[in-house]
């Protein structure tokens, strides 16, 4: 029998990913493409498509290949329906039958999930998971979201609203994340949004650092992770502190994790965890292993950063499909 | 063909509970004994056995009608080998052959597990949880444990450590419990221990409150569940704004639970919940509702009292015990 491969779409606010993936998990070709979500909808499922095109094109593949299509999305999802309920940072979702929109490209079952869980699913499947048969990934970015497997599967919850992990309380009466949800919970502590309020709000009492030039030769545009790795790289004494805050934070927060679900592993990813690696992994490690209830499980606790990179969503998105087509 | 009947124990720090139970969890019979703790494991396997001799006599059961033993004890339990390693507050256990003992009495499988996990096992299957397919049971006493059903079965993690929802960190660097434990976990902020030592330092900081004339006619002893309770229906303020708190704190923690791992319920038990009822369970369902992240999953998620009282954990066990016979 011939080889089936599904086409699996990561939708960010900024960019769209689309990846050509086979059973295990292989990429046979992906695109990228600006979102330009500001123009709405029916413009970005265009340039959905377009992704799809340019993917398929070069992985020399005909479209009848192509047996399922899988898409995550970062906001709240209708997934049984195929239907976007709203989406974060792209203007106009409500209620979008994407599902529908996309059959139109092909017509194949299409797989409706989060951006975070299909994340979760890449990373358990052929990324740092792999053969681990209970993890929660984490992925700490502009928010902090996550997936959780049980017993090999993603466990999507009651109303498939699992995995919200980046509003888990850890300091009661804290500060309100920058984007919303939760007073106190690990995304108002330690979010990339976070670190910048932190460091801003130092800067801006006198603290002194590198950032401010960083952020001068950039035109004072965000913390990206990558400055947020130049300033540690520099040893900028402010920056360390407030990522050592924020990794302390992430490792009473795993040590939640832990203690309640017991998994197998905890995996990180996003642009904080790849800006910085195992130096903030490590950090996030040792607190998490102080907090440890079950002195015996110290040891065997996998705390490790994600291994696909930008590719997790889509390769998970396409083998979610592919899975979906099997039941 | 006969009903099989199969012998439930919840094994606790001062009593010993037996109870013959059917598949459908029905209880035949009970017995309850002082558990003399004290005087060391060998004493207390004996109660067990004579509790098992008199719920078994109250049933006018035979004894090769049981065709399983299933045991809760709380502390570090290896479950595959029926080894107790150690118990909170039952002196001198340290891997102790439970299962081989308990043989001796009646030579039928045994299964071994964590007192709480039994106690939620038993709510799930016929208590408070009936019909529920994942569901999270937090039992508020002198700590806080719990037990997480997913897919209608028990998910014990990948230590067998799951469930230990009390040490979850929600005020980060806040108290330590007076059991030991996380610092700032709901244990350190909302068990009995933790209600106890805030009304204490309170009473000692010259605060009013009733419950000083309470203590004073026990004899000065513990704050135990139902003084709590009489010092409400008081209406003293002092015991008001402290369970107050240590609601709020629960709710908090509820709310990460729900956004973390969206289950389908929520079930309080314990002392402290026994003792006070719906009237600190509602500020609970309010507190964990205002910090839901998913708003569509605020009308449906469940917040609900325990059904079975002391009896959760010998039900549960027996079930679990008549489960694994079909494994």
């Amino acid at each position: 029998m011939a080889s089936r491969y599904a086409i699996g779409i990561d939708l960010g606010g900024t960019k769209i990913l689309a990846a050509v993936v086979d059973a295990q998990g292989n990429v046979l070709a992906a695109a990228k493409k600006a979102t330009q979500a500001e123009k709405g909808p029916e413009v970005v499922i265009a340039r959905i498509q377009k992704a799809m095109d340019e993917a398929l094109d070069e992985a020399k593949l005909k479209k009848d290949r192509i047996v399922a299509i899988g898409i995550g999305a970062p906001g709240i999802i209708d997934s049984a329906n195929g239907i976007v309920i709203s989406l974060t940072n792209l203007p106009g979702w409500r209620n979008v039958e994407i599902a529908k929109s996309l059959r139109r490209w092909h017509t194949v079952p299409v797989s409706l999930s989060n951006d975070v869980r299909v994340a979760a699913v890449g990373e358990h499947r052929v990324g740092a998971g792999r053969g681990v048969h209970s993890m929660i990934a984490v992925f700490v970015g502009t928010g902090i979201g996550g997936g959780i497997i049980v017993n090999d599967k993603p466990w999507v919850g009651f109303r498939s609203s699992a995995g919200e992990v980046g509003h888990m309380v850890i300091l009661a009466d804290g500060p309100y994340a920058p984007g919303g949800g939760i007073r106190g919970g690990i995304e108002a502590l330690a979010s990339r949004s976070a670190i910048d309020r932190d460091l801003r709000t130092a800067i801006a009492a006198g603290r002194k650092s590198v950032l401010t030039d960083l952020l001068k030769e950039k035109g004072n545009g965000a913390i990206t992770s990558s400055v947020l790795a130049k300033a540690v790289s520099k040893n900028d004494p402010l920056t360390i502190e407030v990522l050592r805050r924020a990794a302390y934070y992430l490792g009473l927060h795993a040590a939640s994790l832990i203690n309640a679900f017991d998994p197998e592993m905890l995996v990180y990813g996003g642009g904080v965890i790849e800006g910085l690696g195992e130096w903030i992994v490590a950090q996030i490690r040792d607190v998490a292993k102080q907090h440890a209830i079950n002195r015996t499980a110290l040891d065997s606790v996998k705390i490790v950063e994600a291994k696909l990179g930008e590719r997790a969503g889509a390769i998970g998105a396409a083998l979610m499909a592919l899975d979906a087509l099997k039941t």
